[in-house]
């Protein structure tokens, strides 16, 4: 890298750190930026500088957002009486975009990983069974992923809420639209057909 | 996007912008940097701030560098009478990697172009006659990609060169290392075989 000029040296070190880019891909990037405006530029640093200041945990559902309450949270139109657990507020934003769901979410921040260090306490779930407490919620769709974390902390997360006399239901595991039967994995499929529905 | 918050979403927006780097990866990367430390958002946007307040251009060579002239221009065991000529910083970076050349550089910053109003006086090609007017250089290796728009303009810098009395060459085409005659294509084949040498 003895060729490439320090500050461009340094965007290329930090860009790297990102997951997906490699050394070719930071080096293409940071030799782009050099060929943009210096707004491009300028609004890309401040955007990534606004990330620090204007980005706030929302008190209730632990999501990432511009105000707290987080305007999901603030919203008298939607329910309280369901609230959808997922992951990460990236997953949030997920569900959010499919435009089905109207009720409100919490956020775990992670799933449950023992050998990591990471229990109950390293995730949001006291905040969740607090806000159980209060007696509005009357159902919890949990959300998390389908893998073999995300599934342990499902189950661990309805044996804490039931006794709360809280319905706790899971999302649906099956085909993924325009998947195909001949080429779906062997859990998937045995789930689609655990879950089959009536016609 | 309703769903994400103002901050991320104007990131993501920003990263958008960059080549390659679709909706999907833009919303991956804004919500990894939520979850890094600050220390390296602020270093990835210090390094966007840094690349316009410490990346010059080299007067001399017209490559992108921390100082003008530039580190490999102001280097005084690098012969100056053998100039490499690419199209942009970023070529010049990997003929350096390549570690094999140990002359000058000089940064054409493009290629003619002429249907979108690109022609000679649109690149560096002034600065680059004049460093051969001062007598000095006696080869310029012209190093532009092979494509039609660098063939081109290899052709034009060859019809500029030579009446100066400067020995004017062009890098090799030919098989890569690592390729495969069955499948290399027609041009590429055709160069190599053009191109053989002795053995």
């Amino acid at each position: 890298m003895g060729s490439v000029p320090a500050p461009l040296a340094r965007l290329i070190q930090e860009l790297v750190k990102l997951p997906g880019i490699g050394e070719k891909t930071a080096t293409r990037l940071a030799f782009h930026l050099t060929r943009t405006t210096r707004g491009d530029v300028d609004a890309l640093a401040a955007a990534l500088t606004a990330l620090r200041d204007e980005l706030h945990t929302c008190a209730e559902c632990c999501a990432l957002a511009a105000s707290d309450p987080c305007e999901l949270c603030a919203d008298p139109r939607r329910p309280g009486d369901v609230v959808c657990v997922v992951e990460e507020s990236a997953d949030l934003a997920a569900v959010e975009r499919a435009g089905t769901f109207r009720g409100r979410y919490h956020v775990l921040g992670g799933t449950l990983a023992p050998l990591d260090g990471i229990g109950p306490d390293e995730l949001n779930v006291r905040p969740l069974l607090r806000r159980l407490d209060a007696g509005i919620v009357r159902e919890v769709i949990i959300a998390t992923n389908p893998t073999t974390e995300g599934e342990a902390t499902a189950l661990y997360l309805a044996q804490q809420i039931k006794p709360r006399g809280v319905r706790v239901t899971r999302i649906a595991h099956g085909l993924p639209m325009g998947g195909d039967v001949e080429y779906a994995d062997l859990v998937t499929l045995g789930r689609a057909l655990d879950g089959r529905r009536e016609m």
